[in-house]
This record gives C-alpha cells, sequence and structure tokens, in this order.
C-alpha cells in the first residue's frame, strides 16, 4: 500500500461513523491491508505496511512538528482519558534524559475497572471478527499517524534515542499490532458462521442440518508492559485479545505509562466513534512501591494475561493465575559465539553496534560472547583470544567516538538500577582479579552509561550464566568453538534465551549450531555484517521468541499465540424446523 | 475417496519401505486424504472418509469373521509389542458382557519409558511435518483395516454395543484422528521452510537474509485414555502430538487396555517399517489399585498432557503438572430444555434415544431435562408436566422393547460402580419421597439397566446439579421455558457442559437461548428429531466440547488443539554468505 494511504491522520470519511454498516465498511477499506499482511506472513519475506523512517515526506511535512508539539502540550498536565473509571489521579514519571514529566493519569480501584470491562464486553463480542478486524486495523492506522508523538513519549519514558523510540516505539510496533491481528482474524475465520450438513442415509432421505458457529471470547485480558518497550512487547496481546472478542486491561510499568495512555486514548476514541464502549480498553496505572499488578493478576475476572518481564515476576505470574491464559516474554542471557569470520573489520563492527544500541537494554542484545582461548581465523589472520577482545573494545569507541552518534546508538538507561548493577558487577569482578576489556563511560546527556566489557574464563559461569541487563558484556574465553557453541545452547536451555549468533566459516560447524540452537529453541543469526543485527526481529518475518526455552512461553506472533483467546460454540438444528 | 482406497488392509507396495525417499512418497500417496480433510474442515459439511457402516462389501468379504478370528486370537495370552520396554506383565479386563479377556501387558519403570521415548526422539523431530503427516495417516489407514477386530475389543472393555463399538471405537475415531492430523499439518505448514529475505536500502544495495525456519517438538507427550471410547477420546491427542513430531506414552484405562494396546502396536509397526523407533509410541498399563498415572503426570520429562476423565482428576491434573501443556476433556452436566414441539413423539423418541444409547454413558449424553411445571404445547396439544414425563418413559419403554434391539443401543455398564451409583440414587430420592417416572432394568446378558427417570422440581438443585454418569435421568419442572433455558446455561457456565438441547418453536426465544448457550460455551442442538442426535458429534464438522467451560479446556479440533505441541525456530544469515 502507499505510505500516503496509511498516514491519512484523522480524515475518516463521515460513512463510518455510522454504526455497524460502518463496520463492515471499515473492513471492506482495510481488506487490502488485512490480505497483504496474511500474504507477508505466508511468504515472510521483507514486508513492512508503516514506514521506519521519521520523515515528513511520508507522515506529511509537519509531522515532526505537530509531535513534538502535541508531546509537549501533554507535560505538566492531568493526561485525559474521557469518561474512563477514575477515583484518583497518579503518575511519577522521570524523563531518562532528565525532567520529570509532570503527567498525572487516572486511577480507579480494580473492581470498578473490571465491572467497566464486563458490562462493555457484550456489544463488543457480539461484533463479526471481520468487524473487529476492521476496528482493530483502523486503530492501528491512528496510532501511525501519531508515530511523532510517540517517539517523543517513548524517548522520554524508556531513554531511547529518537530514531530507535520512532521505529521500536512507532511503525515497528504497529506492524506487530497488525500481524497479532491479521493472525487472529486469519485463525477465527478458519470456522465459517455456517454450514449445511447433509449426511447421506442409504436410500432413505438424507439428515439435514444447518450449523452455524460463533466466536466466544475468553474473558478480560491483562496486558503488562515493561519500561524498555512499552508499545511494541504490548501491542500484540493487547491486539490479540482485543480482536479475538475480549476486553483489555493495560497495566503499563510505572516509569512508562504515558505511551500506552497514548495507546489507550486513540483506542477508546476509535470505539466511541462507533458507538462502541469506550471502556474496552482500560487503563491501569500505578506508581512505584504502590504496584497493583499482583492484584490484578490474581482476580478472578482476568482470562488472559500477557506479561513482558523478568523471569522471576514471570514465574509469580505463572504460579498465581491459574485461571488465566497466560502468555510470557521473560529474559535470557543472548550470547554470541565467535569461531571464525571472513570479514573481521565488519563483525567487529556488527557486534559493536549490537552491544551499544539503546545500551544493551533489549531483550534482543548479546550478552555473552563465547570466543575460542587459542582465538580464531579471520581475513586479517589468525586472532587471538586477546585481540578479539581489544578489537571488540575499539569497534565500540570507533562507533562511538562522534557524541551525536553515540547519543543517537546509546540513549539512556531507563532505570537507575542498571547503572548500580554495573558499577556494582564492576567492582566485584576487579576485586576478584578480573579483567575488564572495556570500562562503561557517560554521555554528554541523560543517565547514560556505554558497554562495559569484561573478560572471563570458561569457569566463570557463576558471571556470565546470569542475566546482567544493560550495557554488560562478557568475552569468555572457551576451548574451542564447539564448546562455545554447546555452552551456549546450554545457556539457551536452561537459561533461556530470545537470540543467539555464530560467526563461522566451517559449513560442518555451522550445521551442527543450526541444530544445536533448534534443539534449545532459540533463533540464531550467522555471520551478520553491515546494517542488520542480531537484535533485530521484523514482524511478518521473524517470529520473535520462540516459547521454547525459558526465555518466554508465547512467540511472536503464531498461531499459538491468537487461538486459546477464543473458543467456538455452535448451534445446529434440522433445516426448515 | 473410494472405500476401496482407504481399507486396502496391509497390500503395501516395496517402495514405502524405503526410508526418507518413502516417506515422502508416502506423504505424496496420501496428499488426496490430506486436502479432503482440511477442504472438509473449512466447509464443515458432511464429510467422513472411513465408512462407518460395518459392511463386508466395504471392509472385506472376510472383515467380520477375520476381525472376530483375530479378538479371539488375543485371548488369554500376553499381548505381544515387539521390542516395547518390557520388565513384566500385568492385565485384568473383564468383559462388561461376563468373561475376564485373560490378556497381559508389556510393563516397564516409567523411567525407562521416559527414556525410550527421548531416545527415539530426535529422529522423529528431524523428519519434515510432511514425512510426519504421511506417516501418520498411514497409521490411521492400517487401523481403519482393523477396525472389526478393534470392535470386538472395544464392545469387550467399554460394554457397548457391536454396532456401536465399531462405529466409535473404529471409523469415528479414525476421522478424529484424521482430523487432529490435518489440523497440526496445516498449522505446522503456515510458516515456510526458508525465505529471502529482501529489505531495500533507499539507493544503497538491499539487506538480503536466507532464513529457514524448523519445527521445534515440546517434549514427550502422555495420552491418558477413559473406559468408555477408549479410541475416540484418546486419538486426537496422540496423533496430534505425534505429527507435530513429539514421542507419545499412552496410558489406557487399567479396564480398557486392548483398544489403546492394539492402537500402539500398529503404529509401532509403521514405525518400525519405515526404520523409525518404535518407542515413538509406548504402552504405559497398569492395573486398578496401582494407578501410575500421577506419577506419570508429575514427571518433569512429560512436556504435553491429554486428559480424559473425570472433573476432580482433571482439576489435580491441572495443579500437578506445570511443566506440561494440559488438555483436558473432562465432564458436565448436559440439560435439555423442553418448550414446546410440533413434533411430539418425533421428539420423545429422540430423547428416548438419546438417553439410552449407551446406557447414557456418553460425554454427550443428557442428564438434566428442564420442563415448565404448566406443560408445553405440542402437536398432540397441550401436555402437561407428568404427560411429558410419561411419554418420555413410554417412548423408552418402546425404544427397549424388543430385547435384541434393547441390547443394541443400551450395550452394558462399563464399570460396576455406576450400577451401585444408581441404585443409592435411586434409594436416596425414594427416601426423600422422589417420584420415579420410570424404573432401571436389567436386559439379557450383560452387566446392564436401562435408563432411570427421576422427577424433581427445580429446588433440588443438590440432585440435578451434579453430574450422575449412567443411565440417569432428572426430569425437572421449571417455571417456565426461559427459566428452563437460564437454569441450563447456568450449569453449563458453573458445572460444565459439552450438550444442550432445546425443544421450542418461539423464535424469538429461540434466539435468546443461542446467545444464552453461546455465551455458555457448549454446542446447543434444536429441536431434533429422526435420526440425528443430541450425543452425536460429527468430526470435520462439529467441534467437540468448546473449552469454554468447566467441561474440559480443549475442543476437537481446533487450532489451538494443535498449535501449542511444538515451537518454530529460525536460523537466518545472508545470503551467499
Amino acid at each position: 500500500m502507499s505510505p500516503t494511504c496509511v498516514c491519512r491522520g484523522g480524515s475518516l470519511g463521515g460513512i463510518w461513523r455510522l454504526g455497524e454498516a460502518g463496520m463492515d465498511g471499515l473492513f471492506t477499506r482495510h481488506r487490502h491491508l488485512v490480505e497483504a499482511a496474511l500474504a507477508a506472513q505466508a511468504t515472510r519475506g521483507f514486508w513492512a505496511p508503516f514506514s521506519e523512517i521519521p520523515s515528513g515526506k511520508i507522515y506529511g511535512e509537519t509531522a515532526k512538528e505537530d509531535g513534538l508539539a502535541a508531546f509537549g502540550a501533554l507535560r505538566d498536565k492531568p493526561f485525559i482519558l474521557p469518561n474512563h473509571p477514575e477515583t484518583g489521579r497518579l503518575g511519577g514519571e522521570v524523563s531518562p534524559f532528565g525532567p520529570a514529566l509532570g503527567i498525572t493519569y487516572p486511577v480507579a480501584p480494580i473492581d470498578a475497572l473490571v465491572t467497566a470491562a464486563q458490562s462493555s464486553a457484550p456489544q463488543w463480542a457480539a461484533l463479526t471478527p471481520a468487524q473487529r478486524t476492521g476496528l482493530c486495523v483502523e486503530m492501528v492506522l491512528r496510532l501511525n499517524a501519531l508515530s511523532f508523538t510517540m517517539a517523543h513519549a517513548v524517548t522520554h519514558t524508556t531513554g531511547q534515542a529518537f530514531a530507535m523510540a520512532f521505529q521500536a516505539g512507532g511503525p515497528h510496533a504497529q506492524d506487530r499490532a497488525l500481524e497479532a491481528i491479521v493472525t487472529a482474524y486469519a485463525d477465527m475465520t478458519r470456522t465459517p458462521d455456517s454450514a449445511i450438513w447433509t449426511k447421506p442415509q442409504g436410500k432413505a432421505a438424507p439428515i439435514v442440518l444447518e450449523k452455524h458457529w460463533r466466536i466466544i471470547p475468553r474473558g478480560i485480558g491483562l496486558v503488562i508492559g515493561c519500561q524498555t518497550f512499552p508499545t511494541w512487547n504490548t501491542y500484540p496481546g493487547l491486539f490479540a485479545s482485543l480482536v479475538t472478542g475480549n476486553p483489555v486491561i493495560v497495566k503499563p510499568h510505572p516509569a512508562a505509562i504515558l505511551p500506552l495512555a497514548l495507546t489507550v486514548s486513540v483506542i477508546r476514541d476509535v470505539l466511541a466513534e462507533f458507538r462502541l464502549p469506550r471502556d474496552l480498553v482500560l487503563l491501569a496505572a500505578d506508581q512505584t512501591g504502590h504496584e497493583i499488578t499482583k492484584t490484578l493478576v490474581q482476580h478472578p475476572a482476568i482470562s488472559i494475561i500477557d506479561y513482558t518481564g523478568s523471569n522471576a515476576f514471570g514465574t509469580w505470574v505463572k504460579n498465581h493465575a491459574p485461571q488465566a491464559q497466560i502468555y510470557t516474554e521473560e529474559a535470557g542471557v543472548n550470547t554470541m559465539t565467535l569461531a571464525a569470520t571472513n570479514d573481521f573489520a565488519g563483525m567487529c563492527a556488527n557486534i559493536a553496534f549490537s552491544l551499544s544500541l539503546y545500551s544493551g537494554q533489549m531483550c534482543t542484545a548479546p550478552q555473552t560472547l563465547f570466543i575460542p582461548v587459542d582465538g580464531i581465523d579471520t581475513d586479517q589472520g589468525h586472532k587471538s583470544f586477546d585481540e578479539v577482545c581489544r578489537a571488540l573494545a575499539t569497534a565500540i569507541d570507533d562507533l562511538l567516538s562522534d557524541p551525536a552518534r553515540a547519543a543517537g546508538v546509546c540513549g539512556a538507561i531507563a532505570n537507575p538500577a542498571t547503572l548500580e548493577r554495573l558499577q556494582l558487577l564492576r567492582e566485584l569482578w576487579l576485586g576478584e582479579g578480573g579483567t575488564v576489556v572495556r570500562e562503561s563511560a557517560t554521555l554528554a546527556s541523560g543517565r547514560t552509561a556505554t558497554p562495559l566489557l569484561l573478560a572471563a574464563s570458561a569457569d566463570h559461569t557463576a558471571l556470565y550464566q546470569d542475566e546482567w541487563f544493560g550495557p554488560i558484556a562478557f568475552l569468555v574465553s572457551v576451548g574451542d568453538a564447539d564448546s562455545g557453541i554447546a555452552r551456549a545452547a546450554h545457556l539457551a536451555r536452561s537459561k533461556g534465551a530470545i537470540t543467539a549468533a555464530l560467526y563461522d566459516l566451517d559449513e560442518q560447524r555451522i550445521n551442527r549450531a543450526i541444530d544445536a540452537f533448534g534443539l534449545a529453541g532459540v533463533n540464531l543469526s550467522i555471520n551478520l555484517t553491515g546494517s542488520i543485527y542480531v537484535n533485530q526481529s521484523a514482524a511478518f518475518s521473524d517470529y520473535h521468541v520462540t516459547g521454547a526455552n525459558p526465555a518466554g512461553n508465547a512467540s511472536l506472533t503464531d498461531t499459538a499465540f491468537v487461538a486459546n483467546r477464543y473458543r467456538v460454540a455452535m448451534w445446529r438444528r434440522p433445516t426448515g424446523v
């Protein structure tokens, strides 16, 4: 589709406001997008309906200024969600780049949110899958038009640099939303609305029944967001639950409420325009130290939970919500194994970027790099373990030598605890006589930290086998490349992993690695150089998380992610009776 | 497809034994059946690949005699499963029609079964979805050829009359097996094996990655069978786990081992023919009083559990296997609501059959019938509550007046406890001054009982709101039809229900009932007369159980039933690098 078609802003024709006929019309209007998405998903080549380029040519000449102004207008004010349940206000977001946002959000007792969701549910459940699909696609298109505003909101809650906040918080999150919507649409419409069932009876008249099927939503969905990717990690669960007929309560991380408040606002506006209950999607904001997540998770009316966050809390959620279908993206220890390369400079530059991007605060960022103790063969000759370590440190230094580029790559540190952990680890490691290959440093503005590289041996399992979230990487010497692969696969199986990377030239060993990482349920990237990185996961092509190791039980977006959010009920009767 | 094609017995061409080429050939050979099944599933009209008619014209001139002889040859002997782990033997099956079967089955420690399954797994996981699909379809075709033998095995373990044992134990179970196989095949092949991903980079050269996906099986599947439908309720989980790449341990009910031992034998033979490890499918037989189910369920290596049985044990399973993905068909209280009919005789005859068939021992059999206290309008004039009760009793008497037909309809009682419960209930009810509308009676041969009908009022909730498995039905007077519908829907929601039926002529009330039962997640049959019954659930058209109420968390066979039995892992690399 053309970019101008996607980014048409709020210019809706009047017909789309006219109740059910409008809803059907909406699906007709968006059908080409649904079909293109399904075609892309089937072939899994590159397809991106929402442009990742933050350009006025694509998003409208004034989009950039409008977004900045809109973000500014939200600051230091109550965030208004018309008709949202509200018995009070809270909000304590502080930008990782400095200022407090000064925004407050409506709060209401959990039972009030549940009641509001339940009373809204029947009208939404009564729509057809196509009608709900049309409405959900419309919501995503509205979010796309808001991408510049969203980019600022994401920047000042996550610490992502603007370009990344635009991409990951805007179009890439919208891609994942659309992916979830069409996956659910395809699965819901596998069952026809009705059929005539004619069973032959030999010479007697056949038995003829008419049968009718309908989608029965599972119940209220709860989506628990994280701070670092408040939209990207939330949209799939939100839209998968919504399109399958369930009301959704959105529980943002207390430090990253604004991106989801904006999202909820856009969705509620679309619902209201189509005379549907706004309270189908609700905001459940809370404050650090007074979190409501555990109470929400255990509420008997919560039937579906989508959770993104730590393994520790993910395990708690899985053990405390027997009433709910639970989808998690947790965390793991992502590894790289360096065996050989025919582009040493390209490899080092690529890894440097992967380690530096958003200061390692991506669930896809590598942390533990296995390097043969005797070094590796490269196009620049054999490189010793120490030479590889130094080259990686130098590549990071080079990447971050220009302050503006460094700021654009690293962004800021979302959570102060990440910095504290980094300092603690460094001191512990030095105290044990460990080697620091590259010191972390701060950048010009905001709460920042460039990657800390520590050299370790294979014996230091207590160090490198745990997740150290943030700009921390371990360069671990191992006996040989096969040993590195084995350790990396073992780590994926035992601790979880979302990504794995391998640099190698031995095709037989590459095949062994493919088998090992496949069985460990982790997606593997081989010999990435240039501007494609292990951290990247593209909707409609890459599944994000496999669900086959402790890094999460769900995958974005396979059928399993959508198929259990609803059930099918039938009625049948003899024809004409 | 033609019946002769399906029922070709064991006459395999030599090529099908030649390793992987043979496996691909097998899929090619069965592709038309897979495609026809998927087409049927999409349209949900009548389609039955395996003939339900126990006729020599279809199954081979000597099939009937051969089946009887084969069953006879199994009696009073050890059941041989070549190369199956075996450290001992057990078996205590006694036919509900009288004799002990005298068959013993191999037993081995659970850890030995798990080890055998694990060591067999990699070879099976390495096959393509198409290869596994071809093999699984082949297994089902072999089972089809064995239908007469199976019918005797099912008769003498479940108490089903021969015709029903043939249908439900043979072709209908095979239909459900094929349905599960093709549903899984369709979902697995939604993801291509590979793709070229080309991302434009403006004026620069595009980024080109090759990507490859593979199916990662979840782990060992455990299938827990029930006594009454040992094959029908077991095949979907067995074949869904198997075709998605998992080894399967089959745990039969201790009173109905033979049908599943035969099944395991057929499957293992096919695996061996194709030089695959037989131990991909294992039998875990046990004996009443020394059950091994709890130990199996809690084994850390069990990753998938398919369970058919009581709610009490189902709840236990769901609370004690956090390591496993669990699919259950449990039980509920199936209702009928009688509001009005334009075919009173047809209605009564139809209900009489539904109550009598296999003496009410079907999970789809009605138990609690709501009838307005003021009676109902019919084509024979208004009928009072008492008149309706008497007419239902008379219809049962008429149906069972011929001894041969009675035996063919009712079969025998699988479990002696069912008879004890029936007697206990009758005495309790008479003790409370309750009304017996129809007494249960025995038939000529076997452990038998015809339906016991008790009249109750809406206040007797403690009586009719619980499941009383077997030939027991409650005729409950309610204020009016809407009240009956409301009570029936409430029962489905709170206690679970697999079926609901309604007889009514008021289209507005019918629509209200459709909504009420739909929201309660129960399939509804309206105004059934003639030879189609609420008990019946046809593969490729009817979903069995919705998963949306306490009668079970899974549905035969939707995408959710298959999609979480495997995951997808990817590897990607720049093309040509």
